[in-house]
């Protein structure tokens, strides 16, 4: 993904064809200087998305051991034909034959930058870009160790939520 | 909220201004039979979505602990005149007076139901009621001791994510 | 909400207190310099989370007009002892016993830059804020005419995912 | 994705092995009877996700047309060796090519089913799922002529949220 002047780019062909993973395809101008770097942006922006949908459904398949015996055999046969086959499905279903459970890994999951620029850059536009926004709140929440949000909400549940037959009384009660 | 036939309702009416907060407001005929139950349903459901945002504001303010000095101080003073006061923010208020910083308090949040019941509903309807159904995800996520899905995510970024340098470095030797 | 050195704002105590909507409570010093105009950006990010939510449960009840008769009674209803009353639900009881059908009502919601303030230094701060961030971009669906997202979705079910039952008698006509 | 006996499948494997994309791979137990179905269901579900993801990046690049010249360029250089390649990404380049503004394309976007079951699913599972989750939604605002919510918003705003200035002076003059 290239931005630049068009000579420019043109100029420097040689470098791009060297680097690309095939000459003729895999690179391209995209438009002025900068637009290289902002393409590669949206691109990361869009794989927290895809990496994020394929996590929660593993996390499904997981779950219902009772019913999916062995989820990385459902990675490898999407592999071959499925509508969701892909790069990061290679990764996914690689990894999920060598570790299935991955007991031991962590899960805090950092992020280097470009999530959070496409979300800024997208509300920026007034694009709802809501998948995208959602992965990178998923990273955020991974790595708290507690949270102050839910803190507080198990305190109101305490004082009033969680006790609705106890309230019930006190209203009876009142009058 | 009282769901039923008319006539059935009014001769229960004793029952009612009994028992509601004020007999002659603070109860009502809002349909037929159910008609309660539902929208005591959908009282969940936004109160659900009501303390979610109040735990991210408090959150945010509490984070950033060189600029608000008192977390609680705020809640105070919504609680007069502010936009936001509400039934809700009275027990924030309070509960944040009592013990701002929450040390100890467990954040793990169950549900008790409700707020499930709206989202399916809501999903049923084709209504979008995304600030509902984030407010319950954001209760399950507090449930979770691991999660399998970040677990992949860190897993996916282990092969490729987290090191860019190290694959240009490899991209360049590959020709 | 005032912010600033607790000698200045001691000094203009006369003045906070005629403009406060009491003068004994309803204002306070929340931190130094910048700290009020801070708050007040948080609690409108907290508006923001709140209107949705009620905005959300409302279009539920009116989407089941056989179950709930009037969707003003069930909001006048709450006004009075439930748990999600507010100044919000006040002004949302009030307008919807004027106009509960609201058509001719536009349905674009502006926003004033508070509520992606709000989000912007929630993810700065790495604080997951699902729900304010929902709203906020709700605000922004709810502006586009068209959706470019929506209709490249459009494009992609049109290919393979809208047609099931005819991809199937392909693969069995492959081989 | 096959669910059955594991006596009853291998009794079939001519079957499979004719419908599969391939003979050896493409193909497989998954678990129970069942389990099959179980696994296309996620697997749809997750394709939910990745559409999305694709079309709120392709979304944001179309609307900055300053920077990029050629949405569908940019989708074609993804096609080779980037990490968001996929089957899904090379529907979505050949689309674009043929139709890079879609104008006259409608933005309705319906759903089959299989998202919505695995929505409810990840739920009952206390598994978040928050990006296939809001892909859903997305799909249900996509169908909405008028937002009953977002009238709602409008009409609380024009009471007291849109219009700052003039409420300031309210204050100003109410002592």
């Amino acid at each position: 993904m290239i931005g630049g002047r068009p000579d420019v780019v043109e100029r420097c062909r040689p470098v791009f064809e060297t680097l690309a993973p095939s000459p003729d395809c895999g690179w391209g101008r995209v438009g002025p200087e900068g637009a290289g770097h902002y393409a590669k942006m949206v691109h990361n922006g869009i794989e927290y998305g895809l990496m994020q949908a394929y996590a929660e459904g593993m996390e499904i398949l997981h779950t219902r051991k009772d019913m999916i015996e062995d989820v990385a055999e459902v990675g490898r046969i999407w592999q071959h034909g499925s509508v969701v086959r892909s790069r990061l499905l290679d990764e996914i279903a690689e990894s999920l034959c060598a570790d299935p459970d991955m007991q031991g890994m962590p899960d805090s999951v950092t992020d280097s930058g470009e999530g959070r620029w496409t979300v800024a850059e997208a509300i920026d536009l007034n694009v709802p870009a809501p998948v995208i926004t959602m992965s990178l709140l998923a990273r955020l929440s991974s790595r708290q160790d507690t949270s102050y949000a839910s803190k507080l909400l198990v305190m109101m549940r305490n004082r009033f939520g969680g006790h609705p037959y106890e309230r019930l009384l006190n209203v009876v009660k009142k009058p």
